[in-house]
Parts: C-alpha cells; structure tokens; sequence
C-alpha cells in the first residue's frame, strides 16, 4: 500500500495561528511537557481553562509566564508571528457573568496581534445600554456577542448592525439555562440573519474565526 | 370512610370562566355530545384546535356555530356571562407564522368579554418595527406576547414595559427551534424580570392567564 | 449612520423596581463593586444566590446588611421607594423543601414593600392539608405555588382557586425528577386554565411577575 | 458444550395469561400467521394497536373476531381459561382522550374473566369529580389511573386511597407533554408513596400488572 | 365560599403506613424537629437518604436511634404498628453496587413488620446465577427487581416468574447509563409483560408499592 | 413616556440585503400579499422552504417567477442592488442528499451578486475525493461546508484550509443522527479551531454569514 | 501550496466491499443516475431503504433488478468479487417487527458473498425459546443481535457465547421505546463485556462489521 | 416447577476472560472482599475505575498489586491463562486528554495476553499525523479507536483502513460535548461503513470487543 503523501507543513506557521493547549483534562504534568515543547520550537505558549493550582505550578518554572485568573489562561513567551492588520474587532456581552468567555476570546485575539475592545454589560433587559453604544461598535470590523441565560443579545445586535457577527452562547444561568443551551439554540434560531455560531463558553474559537475573517479581509 | 365534602360549585359559572373543549385527540361524535352537554345548559361551545373536518360536520349541524380556521377554532352560541370592564390586552406578535396562537388567544379573550389587540410582525430582529408602536402598546393593561425561534420578543418588551406579561412559545421554526422548546427555554430564561411562560402554542391559556389577571384588577 | 435615541431612563426607579444581583456567578470582589455602586445612588442592594463565605465578606464590609441563610439572599440598606398597596400575595409550597426559593420569592416581595403569607407543607400528597387552608389562602390576591418533584400542587389549586396563579417549579428530587424538570414540565401542561409558569427556582423573578399584577392592578 | 435445560414450558398456559399480539408494526399478512397459529391451539387472538384496514382484513376472515375501534384491539375466539376471582379493578381516567389506553387496560382484563370498572373523566382540575366517586371507587381491590398532559390524578388518588395503584402515562397533550414523558415523569416522581407505572399508552401492560396482583390475592 | 370537608383523618394511622422523611435536602435542624414532632406523637422516625454527618448528630440526641450507613437510613424508636401477614418480599438486584437502593427497600418493608429476602449480585451476564436461585425467589410472593446498567435482569425475571413484580432502576453505570434513565427506560420497555416501575433509585417507593398489594391480599 | 428614535432605515437597502420569505408555515394566500408587498417596492421576491404545490400556484400568477425545485426555492423578478465583488465562496458537501442546503444557499448568495461553487460528494468515508479538489477550494474566500450524519467534513476541511468557514449541519441521516442534532454537535465540538456553525438546514443563513463577510472584504 | 497525494485507490475493489447507495433521501432521478454509474464499472447496485414507488421505477429499467420489499433493499447484477470463506453469520433477533432490519443484514452479508443464517423471534421475555437454539447458534463465527424495546437480547447472548457480537437496536417500540434509543442505550450498557453497537437500525452497518471480521479471520 | 438446568460453567474460566471488578461505585471494603475471593480460586484481579484513595488501601494489602494511576485500574496476581496469539491490536487516540481510557483498554488486553501498541494525537484536525503512520497502523489485526469532541476520527480510520474498527467515545469537551454523548452519536453516525461502538470511556469494553475477535481468528 501506497500513502506517499506531502503536505505543505509551514503553512501553518506562515499563518500565525497558535495551537492552544486546552488546559482542563491535562495534568500538570502533561502541561508541563507540552510547554517545553512548544517552547523548544521559539513558539508563544497558550494555555486555556487552566485553574490557579496548575497555573501557580508553571508560574514557578517559567520566569516569562503570565497568568490571566480571570479568563484561566497561561500564557509562556511572546507571540513572534504576530499579524499586522489595522481591522480590529468587538467582543459584546451581556453582563459581568459571561467574563471569563469574554477575556478568553479577548487574549486570543491580543496574542495573535489583533485590536480588540470589550462592550461588557449591554444585554438587552435594558435595551439604552446596547443602543448607546452602538455608534462606537459599529467601528469594528468583526463583531464577537458573548450572552448567557437565553442569548437574545446575539439577535438584537443582528438586527441592527451588519457586520460579521460570531455568537458564543455562554454557559451562566440555572434551571433551564443551566448549561448555556438555551443561549446556543437561541443564537442558532435567531431571526437575524447570518449569525454563526460557536460551541458554549468557546471564547477561544470564536476569536479564531474572527482571526480567520479578518486574515481572509487583510 | 367518611368523604362527605362541600364544594361551592357554582363559583365556576358566577365567574364566567368557559371550560374550553380540546378538539385535537376528540372524534366528530365526542365533540358532537360534548357540544350537546354544553348547550343543554345554556352555555357557549368553544373548541379549540379542531381542523376543517370536524368543524364542517359541526357546522352542518348548528346554525349558531363559527369556525375560525385561521385559529383553528369553533365557538357555538354566545357566552351569556360575559365579563364587564374597561381593562384591555395587547397581544403581540413576531411574525405572521404565530397567527393561530395569536388567534386563539384573541377568541378565548373576547369570548369571555374582554377587549384585546393584536400586534403583529414586530419581532425583534427589526427593532424599528417594535419600537414605533411602543407609546400605543403601553395603554393595555395585560401584554400576551407570542413569538417562536429564539423568543427574544418577550425579553425585549420585558425590559421597556412594566405591565404583566405573559409569553406564549410558539412551535415555529425548525432545527433546533422545531418544536418551539427552544422559544420555551428562551423565555423563561429571560433577563428581563417578572416574564410568566405558558406551554408552547397555548394561546388559550395565555388568555385565562391575562382573565385572572383583568379579573383581580377589576 | 444616525441612531439617536431618547428613552425615558427615570421610568425605572419611579416604579420602585429593585434590580436584583445575581451573585451565584459572581466574585466577591465583583459583588463588592456592585454593590458600592448602587449605594453611591442611596439604592437598596438586593443580591440572590449568595453563599455564607460571600455573604460573611460583605457582612463584615457592610454593617446595614443582613444575610437571610436560607433564602440565599442578602440586604445592604432600605428600598426608599416602597410601593403603598393593600393587596397581598401568598406563597404556596409543598414542603420544607422548597424553602429556599420560597423566602426567595418572600423577601423579593417585602423589599418591594408588598404584604406576603407563606403557606407551607400544603403538599397534595395529603389533600386535607390545602383543603383545610383554602378559604384562608383565598383571601389574597396573587398566588405564587412553588413545588418540586411532580409539582402537581400548581394543578390543584389552580382548579380551585380563581386567582392569577404563577408556578414556580423547584429542583427538589431525584431520579427523573432532579433538577426541577419535571415539576417544569408539569406546571406547563396544567389541565388547569391559565397557570403562567416561571423558570425552575425562580422565587424572585414569581415576585416580580407578582409585583407586575399588583402595580396593575393597585 | 452442555444447554440441556427442562423448563416447565406448561406453566403459562395453566396460569391463563395470554400473550398479547402487537399489531403495529406488524403486516396484515403477519398478523394472519399469527392468528391462525394461536387458534390452531384453541387459543384466543388478542390484537392490539390495529388500526381499521388491518382489522377489517381479518374480520372478514374470521367470523367469530371483535373489533374494538375505540380500543385498536381485536378479539378472535374466546379465552377457554378465564381466571375465576370476585377481586375487581378500577380504571380511572382523567379526560375523554384517554379512552383508548383505558378501553386497552379494561378489555385486557375482561379477556382473562378479571371484572373491572371504568370511572371516566375523574381530573384534578375539578376535583369534586373525582372526591364524588371516591368512596365507591374504594371498593375495588386494585387500581388503575390514566392521565395525560401533568398526570397528577395519579398522586392525588395516591394520597386517598390505600389500594395498588398502577399509573398509566397517556400520550396526549401537546408543547412539553406531547408525547406522554411529562405524564411519565410525573407519575415516577409522585409524592404520594407506592405508585408503580407503566410505559407511556401501555393499558394492555397495567392489565397485565393488574393480573399478576389480582392472581397473588386469589 | 364553602370549603367544609371532613376527611376520615385518622385511616391513615390504622393501616400502619410510615411517612418517611426525605433527608437529602433538609438541614440537620429541620430533621430533628421534624423528628421530635414524630416522636411527640409515639410513632416510629423514618429518615432516608441521610448522609452521616447528619445521621451522627441525630444519633447523638436520640439514644434509640439506628443508622444504617448502607441503606443511607436513620431509623428512630419503634413501629407501634405493624403489620401481620405471612406473605414476603424477594428483593433481587444485580450488583453489589445496587445495594444501597437494595437496603432502603428492605428497611423500609421490615419497619412495617413485613418479611423480605434479599437476592444480590444474580445479574444476567451470567445467567447460572439467576437460575440456580429461581425455585427459591418463587417462594415468595412479591418481587421487587433492583438494577442498574441496562436494567435487563426485570424482563428476564418477569419472563421466568408469575408474581407481582416491581422493578427499581439504578443510577449505577456511566456514559449513557450514568444516571438509571437506560435502566428506567428498559424496564418500561420490558417485553416482559405486567413490570410495574418505580422512579430511579426509589427503594423506599418499591416497598411501599409492596406494602400496599400484601395489605390488599392480607 | 418618550420613545423618540430616529433609526436610519435606508441602511438596509443600501447594502443590499434581501429579507428572505420562509416559505414553510405560511398559506399560499399570505405568500401572495407578501410577494405583492414586496414586488410594489420593485424589490426582488426570495421564498425560501417552499413546496410545489404553493410554487406552482405563484408560478400562473407572476411570469417572471421561477421555482427552484430541488433547492425548495422560489423567486420573482431581478435583484436591481446586487454586490459587485470578485471575491467567492465554496460550498462543500458530502454527498447528494445534502443538495437542497446546499442550493438554497448557492441561490441566497447569486441573488445577491456573490459568484459561488459547488464541490459535491467529497465526503470524509472517502478522503481522496477531497484531497483531489483541495487545491482548487483553496482559491475561494469563503467556504460553507454542509454535511449530515456525523458532519466530520467541516472538522477536516478547517484543519486543512485557513479561509472562514461556515458550518451548516444536514438533517439527514436516521437513528441517532436522523434530525441533523449529531452533526451540529459534531461541528459545535470541531477540534479544528475556528469553525462557526448555523442552524440545521440552514443554508440561507450561511450564506448571510458569508455575505456579511464578503461585504466586509470588499 | 502542495498537496500531492498517492492513494491506492485500487484497494477498496480487490477487498471486495460494495458501496451501498442509501435510497432514502434520493429522488427516483438520482437513483438512476447513481445505478448507471455503478453499472458502466460492471459493479452490483445494492440499494438500501428503498420504498416501493421508487424501486419499481428501477424494476422497470432493469431487467436483471430484484427487489426485496421486507428488506426495503433493491439490488442490480451480480457482484463479481465474492469473498469465499467458510466462516458464516448467525442474525438473531427478538420478534418478526425487527425483520426489516434482520434482512438488509442479511442481505448485505449474501452479496457479499457471505453465509448468514436468521435466528427470530428469540427474545427474552421467552428464555427458553432462545436457550433451545444456543448449541446451534453457538456454531456461527460472528453473531449479529437485533432488538428492539429494551434490546435485553445482546446482554443475554453476550453472557451465554464468546464470539464477536454486533448489536444492532432496532426502533421497534412505543413510549419510551419508540425510535430505537432505549435499545441503543441498553446495549451500550450491557453487563456482558465485549458487546459493540451499530446505529439503530443499521442493519447494512452491522454486515460490514462482520464483513471486517470474516475478512481479517480469513 | 423445574429449573433443572446444567450449564457448561467452566467455559468461561478455560477461554481466560477475566471478569473485570467495576471499582467506582463500590466501598473499600466491598473491593477488598471480591479481591480476597477472586484471589482464592488463584485467579488474577483486575480492578478499573478506582480512584487513588481505594487503590493505596489495596496496595498495603497486597504485595503484588499494581497501581496504573492514569489508567484507574488495579491489578493483583498474575493472569495463569493467557491467550497465545500473533494477532495485534492499535490503539489510536486523538490527544493526550483520551489517554485514561487508552490505557484501560491497553491493561485489559495485555493482562489477557494480547500484543498491543498505542497511537497518540493522531487527531484529524492535523490529518497529516495520522496519515504518517497509516502504513504502520495498517499492520494491526484490530483497531480500537478512541476520540473525544466530534470523534471524527472514526471516520476518517474507518475510511482508510479495511480490519475491523471498535470506536470509543470519550468524555473529553465542554459544552455540547462536555458528556461524549456527541462523540458517541458522531460515531455511530458514521458514513464510513462498519464501525462498531462501545459506551463512553468504555475502554474496557472495546477490549473485550477485541478479544472475542482475536479469538475467533486465532
């Protein structure tokens, strides 16, 4: 059998995009492991959904660590790939629960070279909040909504705004919403058209999509 | 043993509350009798979710009978108690899709002597639409608000209005808003406070809900 | 693009609607910001799903706060804006433990300034214990019905009682009935007229759809 | 390898129970296999869930076969074993909707010489109904309760009545107890102590538990 | 309004049934009152699902009081009331990991005076083992049939044995069986005719379903 | 109370989005005020979700009408607005059963001047078929994947190719995958970064999506 | 960018393996299409869930056509490549409703050149039926288990033999049991070890299963 | 009545299939006991999911007991009746985070005498890393292969390679995959044709799936 077979394995370093290391099922050890690795290769260590125990473990070991609490990621080095674009992008959220999603999202854009800026608190209960501010977010050319309980955010800024627009429905609520369902088919139902949507509490992912439209504009 | 009880049962005709007959799961011959049970007493008939078949045989048989298609209801004679008061509801709704509910809900108001008033096609995506009959919605006293995919009406009207509001899912959509569970989950998730959630498609009670209401206030 | 807006932002506070604080998901440090900001405008604080090590915090920072355990609330000052009504809601549960999203609900109405009676251990289980209180329960105006495993307590007394009803199921159980679904599912189906249902747990947001139909009708 | 094996393969027929013939998902030609195979041994056909075509198929076959369109049951032959027993069964029921799981339940029994009594439209929301009937439905030794949409007749006779209640989920319904699983739900996690249930729409198997019971007293 | 009714209160004493009190959701103040007030009246305490922290501090009150670590039960004073009968209960179950479900059922018929049997670890990957106990458990004249997994053992049971049978799944396995509702759901599937079900976990359900049909054939 | 607000409502015209008409729950005769309501505005007519029956109807009523069979599609007149850009979108799928996605989407995006591609049958089971054409989708800005069953096409194309790239899951497929929920999960769970996903089926929302990025390229 | 690749394309071919076409979702027109294309290759047309309409449109094309009606399978030709092994298949199932899925098994084993032999109606609610056949299904080299409602069948055979087992749940059922997911999940579940599970009823997956097997034994 | 049955009941002992101890619901004490009687008919014992805490109590107990932390499994003594055979089995996993259930499928083969190797991070979002060691992979007799998130990579084997493939989902994601319900769905919904699946995590399981094929081939 025959599987001769030559992929074009530098593209993805051209690229600039940055394998996270998903930090919640490895042990410390693991992460350890695979930090000297990527480290090994000059590359910017990202650690996502990783908690305070594990992070203060790699915090002793790597002078060059930071770690963000709020958004339980760890990043190692620099980033020398950075993209260089002047489209910038807006994450919009709900309320001061969706943070953690939200400053995920946001440290993934910032290590890859990307402007982006926060719009926290505008959920649609009090609908000024959102329109107050639309003007400003209508600067940006690539628009993240983070929203919990039943995510109707997603299809008001929809509504309203035209840019693309990547929704993460975001997994803070109880009884029904406990898990961020209810906001994930909420977002895929919204009667606004073309919303994409990303898996729940997936900051990361969705500033990946937006990393991939804004290099797809540039 | 000794069961011996005394209800007051005359407080349900006093009221002027109807018992609605549902025609989904009944045979022509069951609506039939029930009908005759019904009228023997002087009552009024209404049926609701009964299809063109069952009501055409209805219709052949009494002369004081309507059928709504669009509501997919049929009322037989006229409702002898109906309630006096000068409080009104506002039924509004996001798409010509939630007509039946609407509908429904309309009939089982009015049967019972209320004045209501539609609202249709203000869903949320387009805010406009909602926004320029805000000043004339606010002189109701009871708001059913019906809406099916992602049920953000409800949440919106929640935040800019303060009357009682009932939501009614409505099984429009498809995907994950098939079945209207995902416009259920959405608005007993609301962010707004105070939203009461029927069952989905229950116009009817949606209407006994916002009685109850008129009822205590009048 | 033109998106001037004029909203009436006071109609909020003339209301005397206290926007609660939902401190499951929040820090300790996040609550304490919230909280100082609502007191900097001689607001009362109102914070739910609070555990006794967050509580314990803001107890010691806070000497006008009172933590109530059992409810998972606590209060930093007094509401000045009490509404004045003779109209009085009831609360009705099936057992004791359904305590906590009872004196949730309680204390909702109370901070609003609205008169309140618990009826508890009413259970359906033992039909006598309701039956024994009716006359004395239907003396109030709005009836809240909270309950867990079937939640059949709503169907009951909706069937004998003529007022607004607001069913609020609670996660009390195990097996199919744990979290509270099933109590959900059963209050939504209600064979009942006009049971409007909140989401599980959800003792403040039955206050609010309570404060709602008391504003309406006082 | 050794499956020598003696079972006491007699033992179903001298306990006169009869093995029930699904008709579903069955052709019209399976069914008449079937059929000719049971009288073949002087047994009884007992169909159920055939619908009319099928049903008529076979009444023009056999001259001495019963068709129970309300029940989709259908009956060729008599059953040579009837069970001799002055124990009797209640079948209760909340609405008209249930029949044919009740005429199931009720023609299951009788083909096995069980007497048995249907007490029809017995449901919670008026309970007078049902309190009127109850001491006469107290002289039955086993019961079995029907119920759709909440199903919380079956807590309710639960708490008054101290017989073996087997409970009866029925699909009828619609939004979130469409297909009977909040009936099903409900009755598992009633609180009245000792309801057993049975599959959703399953009279013929709550007959059969009704058997086991009856035969265990005799 | 005319609510007069007059119960036969005291029928529920006579017949010797026992209010258990569900311990998994109430304080360690909450039981000993509602102990006390039990134990005010002579009747015997009946605590399920009690962890041990609670348990220890009760049996430190009450010098008379038994825990049963297993069974997760707390038993305080003695059952005045028993019954007498010489009929008995087989409890048949899997595993040994469905013990604790097993216990709670013996405990629970053993306080009303009623002899049962247990039969553990007879489940039907290994069929031997069922069979060789199959005279034996015949003996008996109720069966309640503990499993977890995939639940199989009720149906190979009920194809195998004639009496009242009582089937209680097991929130033991994981993946798609973690919680019992493969096992709830495949003893209502049973193609075992006449298996009455009780909700996950629910020994003490199980007994009292028991109870009620030895009470109807004593 | 003040509701002035002065939203800029030509904003949608000129950027040339058309507000699709979802076919599927309206009558023919709401079809027909709709379309005239739109034709008045020299607007062009897009019905998605559309039968034959209904299509056929429009069809003798409007010359310039054509229906789209396969793509369940319907449209009348010319689009006067259409985008002018160079840059295009793939739409790939894995087999022919994915067709009416995908042509509604290849529709939804011609109606608006986007020059789009079909790659059909590159299914994952056989990964040559989609190596063979990986270098020609390279050359399009925008990719759609449809794909039913396991949907682990979108996984393979995102982590080949670095364009945005939308995800439209497929209801086809039977047993656990017969609504299309599996492959939704499956591209929500992509451990390809990146991915956004839409509701199932819908391929004019994907197409929105891939508007609003094309529109933001250009 | 380089994506030169060297598959063997050839393999499939000489290890004999027939793509299936699935006719569920496929127009009549695409049938064809697709059959002439297999055709011109001097390859077999197997086509599975295929109803009636469409395969007599093919019956008429293609002389050498046979349809299977109870299998819902269509086959074209001949297959030219057969495996020839002396190892065979034993398809067991638990009742005549499984037969639709036992036969496209059966089937997809035969035109691949494979002995099969059926084993019906040996469920377990009827052990001994199944006992008396054990020696003689113990004579096969890889056993395929169809079952619907609670699919104990896999669990009983699993315990009893040790050669490979393919479960196959079939949506045989009504209530909980009604689309074949209680099967799936009981098999999943099994107590007897080593037990792998196909799609509901994917008979034509579980032949390929086996397929894998013989082939790798061969 | 007559059971007399005579199973062969040493068969299982003479095949060498160990008869796992299922740790993670069981006591201390409980596994002490099975080991202790395991260990007395001079068998080997095999203990899986157990948590440290149970497996050093059994380490001091036991001499010749080994702790397989990552893998949760414990084993004492020696296995005297090793399978002999040539035939291998490759286990492919698509990241570190699968490796508990890698390895649990690895001890439950080697401590039957099976040859195995492990495949790690071949995930398909790179394909080239699987595609890189396809031609050693294709050397094994059996493929086990276990995924997380989607589980495409089920898929994409079975797409490649022709032995016989035992999929395992693993619980590993968040959000819509937080469970491996998704990757068990994805792979049951496979389009390439012949994947068998076990229970989430079920490593263990495919192990034993292996084996009875292992030993119908050798």
């Amino acid at each position: 059998m025959n599987f001769d077979i030559k992929f074009d394995f530098q593209r993805r370093d051209r690229l600039g995009i940055i394998e996270a290391i998903w930090g919640q099922d490895k042990s410390i050890d693991q992460l350890k492991r695979l930090s000297e690795s990527v480290l090994s290769k000059n590359e910017v260590v990202f650690i996502t959904r990783i908690n305070s125990e594990k992070a203060n473990y790699l915090l002793d070991l790597y002078c060059n660590a930071r770690f963000y609490e709020q958004a339980n990621c760890l990043i190692i080095g620099e980033n020398p790939n950075k993209i260089k674009t002047n489209k910038k992008v807006a994450i919009i959220s709900g309320g001061s629960s969706d943070l953690p999603v939200t400053l995920e999202a946001k440290l993934a854009l910032e290590i890859h070279g990307l402007n982006c800026q926060s719009f926290i608190d505008v959920g649609v209960a009090g609908l000024h909040r959102l329109i107050n501010q639309l003007e400003e977010i209508n600067k940006y050319h690539v628009l993240i909504v983070c929203a919990g309980m039943e995510g109707a955010l997603a299809t008001v800024v929809g509504g309203l705004l035209s840019q693309p627009i990547i929704a993460v429905p975001v997994s803070v609520g109880y009884g029904v919403s406990k898990n961020g369902k209810t906001a994930l088919y909420s977002m895929l139902s919204s009667c606004s058209p073309g919303i994409a949507v990303m898996n729940i509490d997936n900051g990361y992912g969705a500033a990946m999509a937006a990393l991939r439209i804004i290099k797809s504009i540039s």
